[in-house]
């Protein structure tokens, strides 16, 4: 199956310049949805994750069905002010803007095998800033999965180092 | 498997006032995120579920696993101006505060059964503004489904006519 002929094309949002990769059109389709997901379980095989880290928010989703498909914990990193125990925070900047995330200090043991999934790889400056508070915690990140990367970006220059892929690249 | 023992109770959160009922420590325990979503898979056996809608963000963590589960599509609620293409929404009233959610229009085709999956069944403002707008669009909603319900909040009554079910009441 060809997942790139279930991304949808968005020109100008969020905001005018920007081609947005709409991934809800790809979710929707139970057979698309159900193949991404094998994919990016496929490519973790033999890595011993232990925990698969989500950001918010749209890292929730990729991320939680890939923790289920490996049984594999599932850890969420938040916007600040949403995890309500104790947590560190970093902040990044991103294709337009700037944010910051957190994890709960107790939601990753020092040594376990850390796997960061998201729906898209654009500068890695998220996902950079998510390999940080992971290591911070003791966790060692043993891959990166994306459903997209927007190669333009050179996220994977950011990334350098890290075991980076991507089931769909532009 | 207790579930129950893999939450975590925090005093005061997001305000004095409220228990916060921490789904972080269940979702990282490889074990007990799983039985989680397959209890909630089963839950959903027979019902011919063709869609999944999870709800902003924590709908999107169960959500997402559990549509994977059962093969079904995922859809996305999500807050106003997330979604890029064309978009109907709906507000309602939260625990604490007001907020809206919309779905793209294209999302739920009409005839689709479709489930609500979320972490947490307060007043069910949320779930039931969901159930409207999925109707609207001509899709029928067989179920919903809730990591949690706060048995004091009554959504039940809100959701009435629904077949509603939790893996954990309190």
């Amino acid at each position: 199956m060809e997942l790139e002929k279930l991304i949808r094309d968005i020109p100008d949002f969020p905001k005018e310049g920007i081609l947005f990769r709409d991934i809800t059109t790809l979710l929707k389709d139970k057979d698309g949805y159900k193949e991404a997901v094998e994919r990016m379980a496929k490519s973790l095989e033999g890595l011993g994750v232990d925990i698969i880290v989500g950001p918010e928010a749209r890292g929730f989703i990729m991320g939680s069905a890939v923790a289920y498909a490996i049984n594999a914990g599932l850890v969420l990193a938040r916007k600040p002010g949403k995890l309500p125990a104790e947590a560190i925070s970093n902040s990044y900047g991103l294709e337009y803007g700037s944010d910051s995330l957190s994890l709960h200090v107790d939601s990753i043991k020092p040594g376990q095998k850390v796997a960061i999934v998201d729906d898209l790889l654009a500068t890695g400056g998220t996902a950079k800033a998510v390999c940080e508070l992971i290591e911070k915690l003791g966790g060692e990140v043993v891959a990166l999965r994306f459903l997209i990367e927007l190669s333009d970006l050179d996220g994977r220059e950011t990334l350098k180092g890290y075991n980076v892929d991507a089931l769909i690249t532009y």
